[in-house]
């Protein structure tokens, strides 16, 4: 692990008895200084209060805190959630003796049930007095609802000969699906950017990312990816080529991040990247790309590691796309197990098979029409998943 | 059970071989005098041989004979299948002593191997020896593939003073979404009627039956519906009042069908009636229905018998139709759990989770914004789902 510490910020995480368990459920960003932020948020139209409140207070571009919370998505709360969100950037404005305006809220659990506040207030300072420099690897598991293993990862960059670091944590393994999910994930960098280039690296980095997963077709109301940089390491985005050398770093680590989501999928037990090539356009293949990753029945059989192509090609047909099957070529990373739309015998059969037997491998369909592409990473669809899911209340 | 006889039409279900666990899997229907004929087809590009071959065939709007097999698709297999499907209704012409172009054909099963026409060839004499008046019910055995118990519906009209009767029978129960499914549906009767009003009545009792329903999300290469209308009762379609009335029993025999596919979905334990109310448009709320109908968190949350309406909301909230969370009711047959958007607290929450317990019951999502409103049948999603089709192929 590199060094996940970035000059000026502080992070902390703790239990404060959210979590029915008792596990850690709340987490504090701090930077010293107010540093310049940006965020992307759901699109779904039931969006929980602390993404509405972060959505208008993030348009000032700058924040200096982050306050979030397991356990409880504080979503479809009404007015009393609004009130809420805003109460718990108050307490730790108050803790922190910053303004509220500069602290931002964050929230995953259960919907529609109100949260419990007091039990934020009692919390907070000790939450305060426990931030530290490497304090974001602690934070990465108290945001973690289903989440098996927390999700940090660091990467450093060189500006005109000055070393910055972009860290970001993440959580979130239901509720995938591009568009993002139930999937928090906050960034702290110490270098200098402007907000609107912030927003623009940001938005082109979770295209990229967070948009090309997919766990099991839902998304979700609180979906929230947030960046801030402090400019504490001396390294500045000041024109194109740095841009593009810091959308860089910042594209690896969000990558990174929404692999190990999916990797960590509710039930998942394999990573699989979904190519579709040879299409008329980008659009088209990512549209066949987003319908093969969603097909439960395409993720049952990864799970069952079953070489059944036919459900691919199925998914492949249904997708609104104007295909001609008998031109599909398909492979399992480099077994071509159907080509023209029929299949390539036994032994392609058998090789496959061995294939997906592997924790990781890539499903490529050609179309064999163009040159569009797109890719997605998607898991397999486990009993797993239907027990964590169909208990998640209880 | 009524009398499933319609005049002048038998039919057999026997074991050719072509199932591995050698149940029943080839099926015969045949009328006595060339039937009027009118089907409705998968819109999935991927389309199984048969139906490139019925789509061609049912122009002509006569069919005297259906054979269909279990146990393979004949989808994704090139010219070969395409042969393959010919040579099925071939062997069963020559059988019968019609004309091949009076014989269509449906398959259902594994999707991309070839199909073994041999075992149908050899089969055949005995097929035909066995078809009888009352044999749809053992026709009704031999389509199924991973369905857990034949479906056949019978119900008898008058249209000035001749009884005639309809008769309809169905498979399927993975790869159930509107647009249809892996789903076969033949319906016989002995009522006359052209081959544009039968066409027209097919249609729309195939939007109020099987479009309205879903198990999985995946729609599948190889639906079909058939109907085949002899004549022989002596009652006939010939004004508009005729058709309404003709209308109203094939409608019924197809919702009945429809109903009894989603109840018997893959793992399925329950039956749910998702309603959604209030919307601006018929469109609108059919939408938002089709998304909460498919959604794999609302489907496990009604197999873990949670009423767990967030997701409901959430799903509502990600159809791509505007809507007002806090205008929104959610209701478990009569017992109302959200109001406004919010949670209507722990008592309705108790009578919600007995309402759960039931095989069958209805959500009512009331967006409160209009006049349109929408209602598919889903099923809830288990873990038997995942190890029916992780393991379905071995």
């Amino acid at each position: 692990m590199t060094n996940i510490t970035c000059k000026g910020f502080k992070a902390a995480g703790i239990a404060s008895g959210l979590k029915k368990n008792g596990g850690k459920d709340l987490g504090l960003i701090y930077s010293e200084v107010p540093a310049t932020a940006a965020g992307v948020f759901t699109n779904n139209l039931v969006q929980a209060a602390p993404v509405l409140l972060d959505r208008a207070r993030i348009k000032s571009g700058r924040c200096q805190a982050v306050i979030v919370n397991s356990g409880n998505a504080n979503c479809c709360t009404g007015d009393q959630g609004m009130r809420d969100a805003v109460a718990m950037t108050r307490f730790a404005a108050s803790g922190l003796k910053i303004s509220e305006d500069l602290v931002l809220a964050a929230s995953t659990g259960v919907i529609g049930q109100p949260l419990d506040t007091e039990k934020i207030k009692t919390a907070m300072p000790e939450l305060i007095k426990d931030i530290k420099p490497d304090g974001i690897e602690i934070l990465s598991e108290a945001i973690m609802t289903t989440d098996t293993v927390p999700k940090v990862v660091s990467r450093q960059g060189k500006m005109e000969g000055k070393l910055y670091t972009v860290t970001g944590v993440a959580k979130g393994s239901g509720m995938i699906r591009p568009d993002m999910a139930t999937m928090l994930c906050f960034v702290i960098t110490d270098i200098k950017i402007s907000h609107d280039l912030l927003t623009e690296t940001l938005s082109a980095a979770t295209d990229k990312s967070f948009n090309r997963i997919n766990v099991d077709g839902d998304t979700s109301t609180n979906d929230t990816i947030l960046v801030l940089a402090n400019g504490l390491s001396g390294a500045k985005v000041e024109n194109p080529v740095h841009k593009n050398s810091f959308q860089m770093v910042l594209d690896k680590v969000l990558t990174d991040l929404a692999k190990m989501v999916v990797k960590d999928g509710e039930g998942a037990t394999k990573l699989v990247e979904i190519i579709i090539k040879g299409a008329l356009t980008d659009e088209h293949a990512y549209k066949i790309a987003d319908t093969v990753s969603n097909s439960n029945l395409v993720k049952t059989a990864l799970f069952g590691e079953d070489a059944n192509w036919g459900r691919i090609l199925a998914a492949t047909g249904r997708a609104g796309i104007k295909i001609d099957p008998y031109k599909i070529d398909i492979f399992f990373d480099n077994v071509m197990i159907a080509e023209n739309g029929m299949w390539c015998g036994e032994k392609a059969e058998i090789e496959a098979t061995e294939i997906l037997k592997r924790d990781e491998f890539a499903i490529c369909v050609d179309l064999n029409m163009g040159q569009g592409s797109a890719s997605i990473f998607t898991c397999d669809f486990s009993v797993e998943y239907v027990k964590i899911n169909a208990d998640y209340r209880s």
